[in-house]
């Protein structure tokens, strides 16, 4: 077993480089880039990292030197033999061969693009510009990097056994949440903290945390390197850059209402089973489910991942039972902010109803709440499509405190999507 | 650093024997062992284990093969060459050679005498019989050996991450008492837990978590193999198997009542400064001072092993002051059942009045409770020496608990010794 607080203390960038792989990224970036590489190869779009959480200063606690020679480090990757061969030969969702040949010929020859890195009021700017399929794998790794940085840079000066004890406290409180969600029947739950994570090695232990002690309640992690390593399946379906993007490249206010299903309805060529998972949220739930075909109603679930989780999956099954489908079949995945609290609440109020999933993200890979005074605390730093084709993309969400998009673009889109008052819920991670 | 956790859940005893060389001893059996070599080398001993712990049933716990095993390891062992040349060329307390070549040369050829083995009531009677330099080596050892096995037979079968978790927990236990001992200035204190340790990685994890955590306010540990290994000073100076074997040899209850002062006065001769520490409650203290010759009240300091520890201390600052002594100049060693709240108390009342040292033990480097719910809290385990040249002996101490002996000898040593009522007091650890 690997011993992190030592490895931490003596952490060199060359032996812990923080991305190690191409594939230390999550599963759907992967099933959205083959999608994007199928429909949509020539768009070209600007990512950019965004801290919603002003108070953390990331360019005065991370040195711009160790940053670039962590992204430098990320465009020196490239896929490695062991990983293509899973990749083309593993079974994924009960399905072989879900990564075509010619996307796997174009994946292994792939190199990361370019990034482009500014500091503004404390602030980093870090943005990527190109092709989306490729600019769209910067994602995880470029908040993967920031994340870890930051921890370090906390870290640093620690003694030995101080790290070691840190570390201690932060396994304690990992198995202790552990402990509680084991007593959950029916439990299903994943890790999806890959971009939130503390550390890779970090998480690659939460992970074997959860294998051990949850048992079949574990199914699998967002994480395809940690999956593979760890001999357990990939887990994740779709995000909200597909609707941001095919919304920004719709040329009518007709177009920009039907994009977020056309979408699913590639998703649907390509997908089926377990994979055909709505995410209903990027223009608001209740105007997507209303408006959406009857097609849509066959799917197989839908996640929750922003607004009133509870709202969210009352909504999705009174659409369900309106429309005819028998929702005790259907999949809802909570994936929004989740702790243990939360877990089980929703699992209390919604198990036997639906069939309940949860991804669980920053409380399970980065809770150092208080461990460090309030240095580790998790923060809100995400990294999102901006604009494509040169013109600027717009998420609304179910909650106004993750709306992103010029106010104008926003104020159409809410027209177009039918958008009334929300609720703004904070968002601490 | 070590990965305990992993150590443990792998643990092959091959690899991680559970005492790993001659000097994995505390540091006072050798200082006593050169004593006895010298002054006392013919004297025929037998060493007992005693658990005072009825209800912690060791024979059901651990397995005969297993302890025959480890004790048989302990047999093979014999000084290595770099342990040699470190007790040979270290300084301890200040001097250099104080180990002697007659006695150095007889060390080197040593290997532990046969042990006795049986089980009766779900207990192990061990037993050790021979030359007193020789048997009473196999006291530290014997107690390490069925405090690790007992510690293994509880971890037996846990998962790597309970078991890590557990750790995690321990780890951060004594870290949290070390956070407030580094509060307390003018604290010195050190390890005196190899005999009670959870096992021989854990307490050089402990050491090492001192080492960082209290800096100058540790001043070493007990264990020479620890000592050597860390580069730290080696503590400790005589025990009561001095004057019990002393008294137990003595033909008239003249001699008796001469015993332990002999043992001092032997002491005295070979030894000075900080070396020179009364253990004055092998037969009360109270009365152990007042018939003293006045060459003792020169002595350092003294220990205070058993009994209330106030009560001792202050009859020993009111015994120096009635013979003219300066107890500001002199130094009290507390180490009996120890942990933080008592250090404390201890520290707030007599720092200053004294010069005040802890030897800090069982609740260092064994404190698993409720980790596992009770079964690996500690326990009191000792050995001891039982009979000298054919007659049994007998301990009184501070804390009636703690006496033993035959009724009739405890009878006649308590007369001659002039000890009255006393009051008893739990035996924890």
């Amino acid at each position: 077993m690997v011993d992190i607080a030592t490895r931490v203390h003596n952490h060199n960038w060359k032996i812990d480089p923080i991305v190690r792989s191409l594939i230390d990224t999550d599963f759907y970036k992967l099933l959205m880039c083959q999608s994007i590489f199928r429909n949509k190869p020539d768009t070209t779009v600007e990512f950019s990292l965004i801290n919603r959480t002003k108070a953390v200063r990331l360019a005065d606690l991370i040195d711009e030197g160790e940053l670039r020679e962590q992204l430098d480090h990320v465009r020196s990757l490239s896929l490695s033999r062991g990983e293509s061969t899973w990749l083309r030969g593993n079974t994924f969702y009960g399905k072989r061969q879900m990564f075509r040949p010619d996307f796997m010929e174009w994946f292994e020859n792939l190199r990361l693009p370019p990034y482009h890195l500014e500091k503004r009021d404390g602030q980093y700017e870090l943005t990527f510009e190109g092709k989306w399929p490729e600019v769209m794998l910067w994602e995880i790794p470029a908040l993967a990097v920031l994340m870890e940085l930051r921890s370090r840079a906390v870290l640093k000066g620690m003694g030995k056994f101080e790290l070691q004890v840190l570390y201690a406290r932060a396994m304690t409180r990992v198995w202790e949440k552990i402990e509680r969600l084991r007593e959950i029947d029916t439990l299903k739950l994943a890790d999806f903290g890959t971009r939130r994570r503390h550390g890779f090695l970090w998480q690659d232990w939460c992970v074997q945390a959860l294998q051990e002690g949850l048992g079949d309640k574990f199914i699998g992690t967002s994480n395809c390197r940690i999956a593979m390593k760890r001999d357990i399946e990939a887990i994740g379906t779709n995000a909200h850059e597909l609707p941001m993007v095919y919304s920004a490249l719709a040329d009518t206010d007709e177009e920009l209402a039907q994009a977020p299903y056309q979408v699913l309805a590639d998703w649907h060529e390509e997908h089926d089973g377990n994979l055909r998972i709505i995410l209903p949220d990027t223009y608001g739930t209740e105007g997507f489910l209303r408006n959406a075909p009857d097609w849509l109603t066959t799917w197989t679930g839908i996640r929750i991942d922003s607004g009133d989780p509870v709202v969210g999956a009352e909504i999705a099954i009174r659409w369900w039972k309106d429309r005819g489908e028998d929702p005790t079949k259907k999949l809802v995945i909570f994936s929004d902010g989740l702790d243990v609290d939360k877990i089980e609440e929703l699992h209390k109020r919604f198990a036997g109803r639906v069939r309940v999933s949860f991804g669980w993200g920053t409380m399970l890979t980065n809770d150092f709440r208080g461990l460090a005074g309030d240095r580790l605390n998790p923060f809100s730093l995400v990294c999102k499509a901006v604009s494509a084709n040169g013109r600027p993309t717009v998420k609304l969400s179910d909650n106004p405190s993750k709306a992103m998009g010029p106010a104008d673009e926003v104020t159409r889109y809410k027209r177009v999507f039918g958008v009334g008052e929300q609720t703004a819920m904070e968002v601490t991670v």
